[in-house]
This record gives structure tokens, C-alpha cells and sequence, in this order.
């Protein structure tokens, strides 16, 4: 990992502008963003698209967390686990939106494997349309 | 799959408490459940967790619906991400939210692993907490 | 893929020993081996090892088969599934036996990701043992 | 983690259930469970689960402990490797049965991603049905 | 999926751009981006990066496709195995090599699981370091 | 794990042999063989395995180890990513090397969810071939 005060001059305006946006020094930054120093086009690129898309949109920014935080669980990310669900909490998740989130999460991962093991076919209903156009049967 | 008509006494009972709870006949109910229909006390389970899971708490139903649609999309339920996009849509999931919350899930699976590949430690600012009690650097 | 006729020499030994192991003609082996018979000396490599592992030994061959299909289901390889599904039915997997095994893996997939989700240490009890030498605290 | 000591009345309930059946106190029941005490609703909805799932039925309780374990190790569930081969070296999983487990665990997260990487179709032989109905081609 | 003759005028950018690169007409770029079209900033934000990271540097066009290959059959992507294995294909990848890659593939997704399930600690060596400094004992 | 000096006859032949190669002391091979080392013939077969796999042959020592450090970095096996990551920088793989293939495994990553997120279709200039013979729309 590259100090904030060790890094070079690319890595450093990438460091300033985190600082900046969250309110704390850059010498304060997470690790990820020393590890990711090593590389500071990779490292501006990533932050670039990380202001792009947790930026709250028609989505807020507790509801973005909380996609992220659900999305690292499945994958087991021990940093981003711990990383986002510190943003999530920052953002407004309480202990019961966690407990509910976590809750939602395990299913899921039961239940996509029950779909894919039982070989279920896609209904009629939901078949050939991207998530946004799909409908229930009604 | 089992269609409701042909399912034993056990499974009719869980078509019918679906259709109900979801305003449709028994014989609508989606593919997933007629593939459960073979084992029908694994079939009650499930509906009870689901039911259990996703009623509104602390999150409402869309929000939910779309943590689900997160975690499907990352593990690559082709039928979950069709089921559970029709119901984030349902329950409210504009086009606009579907392609930010793509956005959020897609950026977490990379970042997920750039955390990994350069082996970044958890800070000492989050070591040792579970997510809803970490807190960034301050 | 590649039919058993059309495969070359190095290619067509393996269908053979394949068939003669399953009791069927070569130009009936599985699609699979047919993929693998473009690079001869992979589908060679690759049988041997799946004779050396599938072969019963302190594990009879249709938990094998059961172990091997609780992967693929939460890898979902569509065609795995399918495969050694039939495989394990082959073998003495029950329908009865199938939804066990596939209540298993959904609880499995979902209590993975509550214990990464919270973060839960190692047993004591548990930490610093390979899992065959783990003892439940008692 | 919560301590049994200090759980509410509900998670407290849950402890002790958790301890008659192994036999322990429940004081010494592991940390999964520990964790899970902070939302006590959802603690008993997961033992529940646990205990319908891993009863003994068709299928033996190593046989199912074995598929546990198969799952998390696919998974890379730390806390789950350590927990569930503790529970199946209990059940009777023996050191040979262990390694040959891992063997097929190893073989068939190869093949998956062969079957994927080729894009093997479904033989006729398998396709449209389920598992537990799938026929070799004889 | 929007056509390029039906989208927006940002997503009609973004298929020209796409197409310039490529040397194909617009109407002629891949379905990837006629389904990322909806969302047209979000279309360009990932084209950008398509191209910040997979231009010729430090390794060439045909080692990033393939490791964007080998990514993609671990994770059972059916649409990028087949579209990126048609780029690798077109930037020098053979049929051996498509070989070797697969068993590559094969190999560390099963000492994954190995290395995993009989919880193998780092080697001093190797401990603390990013990937880039390790070094084998010596 | 069993040190060298314990391993068994047949163990011991394994360590010499990865020795030899290595061109190090038996008792240098790193954790992942001590561990292997308690199943003797499965040991055998893995290192066979390896030799066969990660031996050069269209693809040189730095491809191969590179697409082995991919697929651990998107699996997410910290012990593999430690030691392939070694092998891979002495085989060669630079610090800037790293870099674009670390950016490359985070953009499959993504792009993997976002194909099957929006349910892309798989053109017909790709569908019904294997990745080598798919050709780009022209």
C-alpha cells in the first residue's frame, strides 16, 4: 500500500478528491484507495466510476449501499463487507435494516440454487423480456 | 413441474395460500413453485421463509425486490432475475432505478475483486465490527 | 464437438474406454467427451482423473454422484446438472433423496453468505483444525 | 455477538433449544448462533430451517453434513468449513471419506467450468428433464 | 435491446464510436450495446472503460481478452464466453491455446477449492505481500 | 499438514519431485503440499496434473500463471492468490503487467453481471459455436 504522503502526483489528486468529497483528510483515506494507488490511472479511473454510480440518483444513496453491501456478501468480500456496511450505516441502515437485508440476501442465494437445480423454465410470462418489461401472471 | 389440478392435498394447500396472497387463481402460480410441488413439505418451507423474508419491515417491498434482483444477477439466476425483476418492477422498480441498481451491482463485482486481488487489509477503522457498526475514518 | 468417427486416433481410445466402462458404444458417449476430443491429450487427462476420483472407495458412488451434483448446482453448469444428475439417479439417488439433497444445498448457500454477512470468528473450539479434526465444544 | 448471558428473552429461547439437542449448554452454543441472537426473530426462522433441513430422512446425517461441507468449501465459507467438518467428522466422516470428498469437490468445479467454457449442449438424452429423471444413454 | 437506428442521439454517439474503433457500421455492433443502450450515460461510462482497459500496454490485445475469457468461464457469463472468445479468437488466439487456456481454467478453479477446504495458511513467503512482490522459497 | 520430514514413502516422493523442479530443498515446498501431503495418491495426481497443465506449450509460463492468478483473484482463494501471484512475478509478470490484468479481471467481472442482468441474447454471429470459431460481426 502507498501513504498518501509517499504517493505520487497522479495518486495524490485522486487521494485529495476522495478526502475532499467525504469531509476528511487524505491521509485518511481507506486502504483500498493505497492499494489502488500503486496504479494511478487504474486508480482515478475507479474512483471516476465510483462517484458516477453511488451518486444518488433516482435511487438513494442508502438503497445504493445496501445493493453494494448485499452484492459483497454474495461474494464474500471480507474488505468491501466491511467497507459498505459502514457506508450503508453512514448512509441511514439500521441494525433492523441490516437484519432484513441479511435476511433477503441468504434467500436469495437459497433459492437461485433451487431454481438452477430443479431446472425450472422461465414462464411464458417472463420469457424474452429484460427484468424492467417482465409482469406476474395476472 | 407439477400443475396445480395433478398436485397432492399438501401442495394445492401452498398453490391456493400463494394465488391468495397474490391475487390470481392457483393455476397461475409461477413455474418455481410447480417445480417445488414434488417435495410439498419443501415446498411449505420455502413459501413460509418467503413469506416471512419479504413482507415490508423495515424495508419496503421494492427495496427488498431489488436486493433480491442484486443478489440474482450476481450469481446468474437467469429464472430469478426474470422472476425478480417482474416483481422489483411490481412493486415499483422504475427503468431508471433498474439501470442504477445494474450499475451499483456491476461496479461491486469489480471492486469486490480488485479488494481481493491486491489483498487489502481491512482498516483498523472497521477491524473487528460487524457492518452495522463500523464507522468510516472520521 | 466431435463425433467418435470423426475424432482422431488418441481421441477415439478414450471414447472407447469411456463406452467400455459404461457398457455402451463409443459413438453413444456423452456430448461432454465430444467437446473434449478436440484437444486429445486434455480428454485424456481429464478421464483419467475422473476414473481415479468417481471410483468408489470410502465413499460409495452414488454419494459421490450427490457431492458432485451439489456443486454443480451452486456453480449452476446447466450441463453438469444434468449429467450427473442422471448419473446419481443411475446410481440410487431416490426423488426422495433428490429433495434432501436439494433442501441441503439451498440452506448451505444461504448460511454461507449469514456467516460472511456477519462477520462470525472462528470458533475457538474450531480455529487452527483442518475440518476433519474440528470437535463441536461439548 | 451476543453472549447467551445477555440475549433477549426470544434469543435466549433460541440458545436453549439449540443446546437440548446437542447436549451442551447453552452457554456453549458456537458463534454462528451468537451472531444471529441480535435479530431474534430471524435466529429462530434460521434454526428452524436448520433443524427440518438436517434431520435425518432419506438421506443420513454425515451424507448430509458431507453435502454442507461440499457446498461451503465450493463457496469458500471460512467460518462454514470450520463449522460443518466438525459436524460431519461427528456424524462419522472419517479422514479417507474426507479426502475423497475434496477430490470430488476439486474435480467437479474443473469439469463445470470445462462444460461452460465449450458450451457442451445438453445431450437429447438429459435435455428437458429434471434431474432426478435424466437417463445415460443406454 | 434499442437498435441503433432507434436510439437516443448519446446512444447513437457511443454506436459510432464503437463502431469507428472496429471498423464495422453501427448497425453492426454486438447486443451487448443495444441492451446497455437504454441508459445511455451508463453505455458510455462502461464503453470508456472497455477501452481504458483493454487497449494494448503492458500486455497485448490477445493475453487481456483471454484473461477476460478465463473470467468469464468461471463465472458461466453464456454471452460473454461467447463474444469474448470470438475477440480472442480474432487477436491471435488458436485452437491449442484455447486448449491450454481451458486447462488453466480447470485447474485453479479445482486448487481453488482445494486450497480453500483444507484451509492451507499462507506461507511466511508469501504472507503480507501484494501479489506483485511475493516470491517462492528459495 | 505433514511436514516433509513425517510424510509418508509415497508423500515423500511427491515432495521430491516438486523439489527437483523448483530447483529448492524438499523441505521448502510451500503450505498447499504439506496439506495434500495426508492423501498421498491424491497429492500424486494434482502434481501430475500441474506438471501437465502449467508446463509451456502454446502459451508460455507467464500466460498460464496470469490466468491462474484471474481466476483466483475472481474466485476469491486468498492462499492462491498469494502463491500464483508469486509464481506469476517470477515467471515474469511486472508490477504494470499486474495492473492491466488486475483491471481486467475487475471489468469481466462486470460486464459478466451486466450481460446477464439485461438478459443479452447472444448474436447470431456468436450463437451455436465454441469461443474458437465465433467471429466478430464483419
Amino acid at each position: 500500500m502507498i501513504e498518501y504522503a509517499e504517493a505520487s502526483p497522479e495518486a495524490r489528486a485522486v487521494f485529495e478528491e476522495i478526502a475532499a468529497v467525504r469531509g476528511i483528510k487524505p491521509a485518511e483515506v481507506n486502504n483500498f484507495w493505497k492499494a489502488m494507488a500503486r496504479h494511478p490511472a487504474q486508480m482515478r479511473r475507479i474512483w471516476q466510476n465510483m462517484r458516477a454510480v453511488m451518486t444518488p440518483g433516482a435511487l438513494d444513496a442508502r438503497t445504493k449501499e445496501m445493493i453494494y453491501l448485499a452484492v459483497s456478501v454474495t461474494n464474500n468480500c471480507e474488505y468491501c463487507i466491511a467497507s459498505h456496511g459502514a457506508q450503508a450505516r453512514k448512509a441511514g441502515m439500521t441494525e433492523e435494516m441490516f437484519g432484513e437485508l441479511m435476511a433477503v440476501v441468504g434467500l436469495a442465494n437459497e433459492t437461485n440454487r433451487l431454481a438452477n437445480g430443479y431446472r425450472v423454465p422461465v414462464d411464458a410470462a417472463f420469457a424474452g423480456r429484460r427484468p424492467e418489461f417482465g409482469s406476474l401472471p395476472a
